[in-house]
């Protein structure tokens, strides 16, 4: 009987050009046959986004044995869509999205483009796990990181992933990581959000920026503790957005 | 004492000049005080994007007693972020979006510019709703949402909402609604999602489209449901999105 080797869909929102995307992709070519699909450009925040007012494009970059490159004028949310519908003519045993250059723990999540692309193969019924790296710098330094993804994902292609849940894992910016810690995700706030960019006598231009303070900084669950502490924070995240818990005190509210 | 008006901010994602944006001024305005900063065109599909690699531009549209409108060049994240930072001199007491031309239930939050919105006043603690029609036209009737639209965002602003939940309201596409239904998100896949648009000789262009399919359609819980059977779809949903109950086994399965 033959042994397949695993498939596995590779995207990110820095863009396919980024150093992030093609050190992720020497980490798992021994562990599977890679297909890329990555946007043309960077697309950092896009979050889930998905483009409507014009068509999306994409093109062969480069093609080899074991690995398959595209770029997509879409969001990092459409490469998952676009490459199930047109490139694969088998569902993915893995997406992954990442490396990441730069933080996309606590509540970044809804903004993070890589874990929209996450995001987007869970909500088709594929593991999926982000990575990202707390380094915005282009040359950041992936190196340190190979063994920790080729675990993850490794792990992640034998066992599966329940319905619903994804991965979201971020390294802190050290040479040696401590351990990886299962995290919740820090509770907090982007404060400081913009900055005043005034152009001739128009001063209500501003570059989005911001910092996020933790609000749970003390609580060693959160993946901003796991990360301010040298710990790998994987933490578990739920697509199925549903407010279970507050059911039935709205039904008291509306008096529904 | 002063009773002072409620302070209402209003977004969407179908842009300042769309109809549902201002027929739900015209029903909230006797609530409260109304700011909008809505997007200068049309921003379906921004799910929670934000803006990153150019400044973000807000412009007076108008101004009179207790409505003041203004427009933004970023996505409906932004313009909740811009709006609390630059023009706001005090925290609203209830963030509001739409009312969206299109159903917004399922798992469509993860697209929607509308939740978008709802989602982000949430994260700053605001109690938020999100509103949407199930009719995509431009010149759909939201005349029958008025009385429900009104009783929610007075039930909401009069009770507040839990940390990290805010709601998504969904009206079907009829005159007459059987009345309102606490829901679940409806578990389902986007289907057929690309329709192909070949220019000239490359057939690699493709519109974004597809159908949603409610794979729990007999569970009169999920807000697919009630929107087909004539409700209207209220849906609390969490703005935390940590998978709670797989950390234990997730730990396992990572050996950590």
């Amino acid at each position: 009987m033959e042994n397949k080797r695993p498939l596995i869909l590779v995207s990110n929102d820095d863009g396919v050009s980024a150093k992030g995307i093609s050190e992720f992709i020497k980490f798992l070519r021994p562990l599977g046959d890679i297909v890329v699909m990555a946007p043309d450009s960077p697309r950092s925040g896009s979050g889930c986004a998905i483009t409507v007012p014009v068509p999306v494009h994409y093109q062969l970059v480069r093609q080899e044995v074991g690995l398959t490159i595209y770029k997509c004028s879409g969001t990092p949310a459409d490469c998952v869509k676009l490459a199930l519908h047109t490139i694969l003519d088998c569902t993915p045993d893995l997406v992954v999205a990442g490396i990441n250059h730069g933080d996309n723990s606590g509540t970044s999540v809804h903004y993070s483009g890589t874990m929209g692309v996450a995001i987007e193969g869970c909500l088709k019924g594929i593991p999926s796990v982000g990575f990202s790296l707390c380094d915005h710098g282009a040359n950041a330094n992936f190196e340190p990181l190979k063994d920790f993804v080729r675990k993850i994902v490794t792990d992640v292609l034998r066992e599966g992933l329940p319905p619903l849940v994804c991965l979201n894992v971020n390294f802190p910016n050290i040479p040696n990581f401590k351990g990886a810690k299962i995290c919740e995700q820090a509770k907090g706030l982007w404060k400081k959000e913009w900055e005043p960019c005034p152009r001739l006598n128009d001063q209500n231009y501003f570059w989005l920026t911001g910092e996020f303070v933790n609000m749970d900084e003390e609580n060693e669950q959160n993946d901003g503790w796991a990360l301010a502490n040298g710990y790998v924070a994987v933490t578990p995240i739920l697509v199925d957005m549903t407010a279970y818990h507050y059911m039935d005190h709205l039904k008291q509210l509306l008096r529904v």
